[in-house]
């Protein structure tokens, strides 16, 4: 499989050739430039996938065979050798790990290696980790809006932009802080737990209640196993499917921690988050309710990834902002709420939102920063490689991230720092951090891997950790108070030296 | 792999096994509610996909391993072994050729075969369908405004979902009109032209003036091989980058049909349609312009997906609302303009609109038609395994798509109809078609493909011949006339039997 680049990629890589520049050390950085869905933070993912991406970059014979056949005949044939020489073996990517909250403007990953490989790799590394970061975040966002105790279902595979993004889907929303997929594929490759509800032609497979067979809850604890469930609710159409299926799947939850849990089972713990527990017990598949009653809003697939949450019956749902409690539907003692629609831009308060996405920019070209210049001081670049500090207060919130030149000494806690934040970089600011985190690692050198890689449910740790740090005011979903990034007086000295030389 | 499922399919399955009627004749079909984008029409794409993955359709022993694993553990052994028989190999699956114009309300595709199995395959045929026919439209109501002249790119590849959301795009997209794409492997696999422009990156990598060499237009006729193009637009800094990659790429258009032309060469023809004429002459890849200045909108990536197109100096750019001529610059005689954003919804005149997707629905189990039951009329379904017949007036125009009965005779051109309008089935209406076509095909038998699938560059003309076909009323993409769709009187009262019985 031929590289993931866009042709323009191939063509600048013949600029640079002809030019001589190929090899001239450089290095870019991907940063989102404005935080995603109107928050203050974006969770960084995709970084597994980038480095498998870079590890396997390459050109066959037969993509050389082909970039011959549609690039124009002028272009000097050795070119084309070159490029089956490529290959990732002297870049060197540091990145923060993968799971971590992020924010704009702070590179998510630094690329350093020669130009020409560099510029080569952006669209690798764009495509492998943009949509995984995004769908991180918004499932973060989902995760903050149900607190910790309520299901999240990831049901996107219908939807998605095919079966890979349909997989990815799955196990960035995982990251995020879902609970299990319904995707089978993406269970049994990622061991995501897996969960369902049932499908409208499920429901209308059944003509009447004769045939509706078997009809009580078997396997269930108490009076449940007794009941005559379509008897019992015959009125209730969309509820009927319902107690189907809880009939023949047959399934048995295990007793209810309480009596007024009932066939459902749902624990109100975190417990469904473990792929290692799925078989059956606190969880059953097919326990909720059809979607008949769909709001409009779910036929929004802008994004088309559903989200679907039940709470317990004893506790009636809570989320930060206190909305989107449609839905909520009482039978037989049982609350089940659905949280509709898992679209980018529904949740509030994020309606219409268009979200950014990754950026790619070379900050270091032949050892000197690069500046890009324009009219909007929010599209200028911060130049030059760069070390990342998170800053954080002594009630243990970060409250500043800090770009500092590589070769700056590392901030030390205790310390008061002169530094300038972006926005407002005509004025020094001083601050004294509690505590200093440096927040990238060199994840790839020499071609590989060299850094240990956190497993999936490790990663999807990871991003609860970095996400309960937060600051309530930086956390929350609705107007967040924005999260204030710095440059060291050293970066913003070189910013208005690179200015002034323009 | 895994088939591509969801876990309650296979839970709805375990449902028709306990109750006994896995091998119940079924019929299902795929259509769109609504039309999207607020059009009247969409593309019907992904069918090709959509059969190889029905062919392919299958659990094997460690997806059956694997569903142990996850599913109750009260769940009947001997279910599992008979998953492991299953296969598409008793599904006939009829549908309109790819690439064709297909209205809301009317099936796609149908599916027949055992219960089971049509429930099995919903997602893989959603999945494989659904997108690729979202950006098969997308891709046609832009080549639409556009026009038949201007070279539509998609440019999606770093802000898909993954490498093959990524290589969906390319190739539906081409499907619906454009004329190439910036993706490699996307040319390598479906021989779609390759094209591209250049990015923030390349530019930022010359520092001065100086560092660009070659400096002229070499391999150009006349008078452009002796520009000196970076002294020649010293204070355009957009354009500097513009003429460094001519000079670098070192490309040699044909010499132009008129002398006014230059150096883009870009044929006023539909020239770069077919991928055997990729080889540098009309269409050197390098000669779109940075995307500096690029507006607000081009941030939106809701479906990701931007084209631009460029027009000759010597036409105005034309499109059928005549809106959106902003980015149209000009520069030494040259006029070239940038259509931003193929966002699903930046497209005037849908903007913020909520598109819907392919809807699976069963009509037949057992013989015996099924019917959804809802308040909303327009939910209703549609009873029954149908045909499909298009109807033509005397100039050409299908004006009404009619469903009939399988088993009705066809109705015949020149011939009074006695039909039922959906959204006025109260009142019968008289049509008189000048010529009638019946739409589906049936193209998977016995578990096999049984009729010829066409190339990708003849999806692609179908399309447009399809769309040229729509009157102009149904064809516009701003507030359409609603394309009417009616039932023969024999299937409404079927519709009216089955509602009474309810």
């Amino acid at each position: 499989m031929a590289p993931l680049a866009d042709l323009y990629q191939v063509s600048m890589a013949y600029g640079h050739w002809r030019a001589g520049r190929q090899r001239a050390p450089a290095a870019a950085e991907l940063f989102f430039r404005r935080p995603p869905f109107r928050g203050s933070f974006a969770l960084g993912a995709g970084l597994a996938e980038g480095l498998r991406g870079l590890r396997a970059f390459r050109f066959s014979a037969a993509d050389v065979a082909y970039l011959r056949s549609v690039l124009p005949s002028t272009i000097d044939d050795a070119f084309f050798d070159y490029l089956a020489t490529l290959d990732a073996s002297e870049v060197t990517v540091t990145a923060i790990p993968e799971g971590s909250v992020v924010f704009a403007r702070v590179p998510f990953l630094q690329v350093k290696g020669p130009l020409l490989v560099v510029q080569l790799l952006e669209t690798t590394l764009l495509c492998l980790i943009n949509y995984a970061s995004l769908v991180a975040t918004n499932a973060a966002r989902f995760r903050l809006l149900a607190g910790p105790d309520m299901k999240l279902i990831e049901m996107g595979l219908r939807r998605a932009q095919g079966p890979d993004g349909a997989l990815s889907a799955s196990k960035y929303s995982y990251i995020g802080g879902f609970d299990c997929t319904s995707n089978i594929l993406a269970g049994k490759l990622y061991g995501i737990p897996v969960r369902g509800t049932i499908a409208h032609s499920f429901i209308m497979s059944f003509r009447c209640l004769e045939e509706v067979q078997p009809r009580g809850l078997q396997g269930l604890p108490g009076a449940f196993s007794r009941l005559d469930i379509p008897i019992l609710a015959p009125e209730q159409r969309g509820f009927i499917p319902w107690s189907i299926s809880v009939a023949s799947s047959g399934s048995a939850p295990a007793a209810p921690r309480s009596p007024d849990v009932g066939p459902q089972g749902w624990s109100s713990s975190a417990g469904g988050v473990s792929p290692e527990r799925g078989r059956g017990a606190e969880f059953p598949p097919l326990l909720l309710p059809p979607l008949w009653d769909q709001p409009r809003t779910q036929g929004n697939s802008r994004c088309q990834h559903w989200v679907m949450a039940k709470s317990l019956p004893t506790r009636s749902p809570k989320s930060s902002t206190g909305r989107r409690r449609q839905n909520a539907q009482l039978w037989g003692g049982f609350r089940v709420f659905c949280l509709f629609s898992a679209d980018f831009h529904q949740l509030p308060p994020q309606r219409g939102h268009r979200f950014p996405s990754l950026l790619p920019q070379l900050v270091e070209v032949n050892g000197s920063p690069c500046l890009k210049l324009t009219e909007d001081e929010e599209k200028m670049t911060i130049p030059g490689m760069k070390a990342i500090y998170r800053l954080y207060d002594a009630a243990g919130h970060p409250f500043m991230d800090l770009m500092a030149l590589e070769e700056e000494p590392s901030p030390s806690a205790g310390q008061e720092l002169g530094i300038r934040v972006l926005g407002r970089l005509e004025e020094t600011t001083k601050v004294i951090p509690t505590t200093v985190e440096s927040l990238h690692r060199t994840y790839f050198r020499d071609g590989q891997v060299c850094e240990p890689l956190p497993s999936l449910p490790e990663v999807r740790t990871h991003a609860q950790v970095s996400l309960n740090l937060l600051s309530p005011a930086h956390r929350r979903l609705h107007e967040p108070q924005p999260y204030p990034v710095a440059v060291t007086e050293r970066l913003h000295q070189l910013f208005l030296e690179l200015r002034q030389g323009s």
